[in-house]
């Protein structure tokens, strides 16, 4: 059986970024870059003023009162009419550029008018370069403003605005169609029977989905009957990742494992050594296409992940397995789960040979980083992720922890 | 001058969570709640089989080989047809509810098949209670299982889908208007000529309110001239936020505060001792309304923000102001920015009487939280945060800090 770190690389072998689309500036939030982007002017584009005030030549200033002529103005989005020469000042705006002659700006608070043509500089003197910004100083034209694989933030779109990128070349969000199996299932909006429940697993991994950057396509419920569940799944593998939640156990109705592979998908593994999750089971469906690599959007594979129907077991595969391979399938460069390290809040006893991913939660308390274990009766036990914020992570042996003691954590 | 403390305090008195609204549950992700909401039922809502095996009676097995007969057979959405008695056994599958007389459940990997009736159990002996989840474990009928203000994630979502919550009540997310002031700017897709710059603080902030949980309206360029601006507040206005960005410093072409005034928005604050972002200013225009608290969703007043045109300046304003209100409008409990504590990478010199909010990187060292400050040329210089993903606090005091010494950072 494998462990999560061998699984992780097993899906990281069989998963590409998928093909680059075009798309406008402001609906590229959270997307990575498909191409590294280059700048087409010097930031800022001219000698700039960052104050209100008069641009001056620092020279000038010898002591405090000096008294210069006004000899121009330059607002935001106008250009100076002329230089300034020794004893001479120009009113500036923040934004504007600053006049040719001038090596600094002194704010407007500092400086009085005197008449209507003179101002008096108040400070005994000024330092060069003072409240202006010179050309290029941010960045040059030409430098390699964002690297490939760059998350877009704010601050990118930014600069990509700056750049006067109206569209960027990025990668696509995957499709990501979910089908949960299973007799006992019935909608969200149905009152469940004896031996029913409602199936919130469409709910939580279309949420789940969606935060990690995935589109999710909702299939509803397929039946443990071998026609029913195959024809969902030839709907679910028009997906770039198709997510089955049941039916991948040890039971007499899990079909999903031979029906995903009578669909011609080619089982990549099936269990991970791993506590909630262990019989996690993915696969792919390689196509034979026309077009190469995939570059005009088409699919050339689907990707499908076959979940426990337990809903912390489905939590848990998803924030390890599924998260890895949409954020591999979404161009981001580090796609594995991150585990950062917190002080266990109190002891705890782990008694298990799987690696074992604990419903925690995460603070920063007054020590730092703290974690605390959440009760949990079992992978069905879903309201025990109310409060949790986070997974702690323990290792596939027995080990007795000290409250205090440090342990991995990977936060949602 | 205010605090900024103080600044968040004054806006936290003026605003008031927006008006519930029903929004389908898979449309509910990121909002919080507006009422409780409590269970319709016991969860798990039957005595539940948590493995694929045998439901026993657990005295029955006192040594290894014990073997039982099999007397009935329930799978996940179905009901046993009859209980469980000594010597017996029931082959059951995961999620299925357990027959009466049964307390312990053997996974189907533990036992044998003898026979086509009869299974014999390889273990020595069970534990009573053994994997199988007892109803209303994890949540009684009538229990609070979200309380208002909870923000949705995936694992609220699946708690509400257990319950059958198809609709929820929740918070609107706030609509705002970005208005970017100033004859420097031209559209993204234009070229600047002389003195010009491409308006990229609208596609910042947009990105900024989508990232916070708001719906952003972007209206483009105002002129520095009072009868177009004046107009394109008028519309701004509509909108429960209006954002602007520049004119709102000491310079001569500053029009939007005396027009947000004429316009009758009540100003609460102009400048708060922060850098970079001083000439911040804070507003509200309150309606008369016909309808009582706004509850039929109709808006009651609109906040009005002037932020500096200096993009690091209106991008920290808006983490530390904007964000605050937009989290207080779409019912947050924790509105404010939530600062943690960060060991400095290297020793800084600070030297100033305002508080500042410094673009920094933050990563998880060997030793815990670090901090890294960024190159930072001025409040113009937007390519400094390209490699930050935080804020740095510094007090309004000079202090000389080591390499180590702990500073507060808010994590963008």
């Amino acid at each position: 059986m494998l462990t999560v770190s061998e699984a992780l690389e097993a899906i990281l072998r069989e998963v590409d970024p998928l093909a680059p689309v075009s798309c406008a500036l402001g609906d590229s939030l959270g997307l990575t870059l498909a191409a590294q982007v280059r700048s087409d002017l010097d930031s800022p584009p001219f000698d700039k003023a960052l104050m209100d005030g008069y641009a001056i030549r620092s020279a000038d200033i010898r002591s405090a009162g000096t008294e210069l002529l006004i000899v121009d103005e330059v607002t935001a989005g106008r250009v100076p009419s002329r230089a300034v020469e020794s004893g001479q000042a120009t009113r500036i705006m923040t934004g504007a550029p600053i006049p040719d002659g001038v090596d600094a700006v002194v704010k407007v608070e500092d400086t009085e008018t005197v008449g209507t043509d003179r101002v008096r500089i108040l400070a005994a003197e000024t330092h060069p370069e003072q409240n202006l910004i010179r050309r290029g100083t941010s960045m040059r034209s030409g430098e390699v403003v964002l690297e490939a694989g760059r998350t877009l933030r704010a601050q990118e779109l930014a600069a990509l605005a700056e750049m006067g990128c109206a569209q960027v070349s990025v990668r696509q969000r995957p499709t990501m169609a979910v089908l949960a199996t299973g007799d006992e299932l019935v909608p969200v909006s149905e009152t469940p029977g004896p031996g029913q429940i409602r199936n919130s697993n469409e709910t939580m991994l279309a949420a789940q989905i969606e935060h990690a950057g995935g589109q999710a396509v909702p299939l509803g419920i397929a039946r443990d009957e071998r026609e029913h569940l195959r024809q969902w799944i030839q709907v679910g593998l028009q997906h770039d990742v198709l997510l089955l939640s049941g039916g991948v156990s040890a039971g007499k109705l899990d079909l999903v494992p031979s029906e995903l592979e009578r669909a011609g998908v080619e089982q990549i593994f099936h269990k991970v050594r791993v506590k909630p999750g262990k019989p996690v089971w993915f696969g792919v469906l390689r196509r034979k296409s026309d077009s190469k690599n995939g570059l005009d959007g088409g699919r050339n594979s689907c990707l499908v992940f076959g979940l426990p129907g337990n809903p912390v077991s489905s939590m848990v595969c998803f924030e390890l397995f599924v998260r890895t391979a949409i954020r591999r399938l979404s161009g981001h460069q580090d796609a594995k789960p991150q585990t950062i390290s917190a002080r266990l809040a109190h002891p705890h006893v782990h008694n298990d040979d799987r690696e074992t991913y604990f419903p925690a939660a995460f603070e920063w308390s007054a020590e730092g980083p703290a974690v605390t274990l959440m009760k949990w009766h079992g992978s069905s036990d879903l309201q025990s992720t109310r409060h949790a914020n986070a997974m702690a992570v323990f290792p596939a042996e027995p080990v007795e922890y000290s409250g205090g003691d440090f342990v991995d954590v990977i936060l949602w």
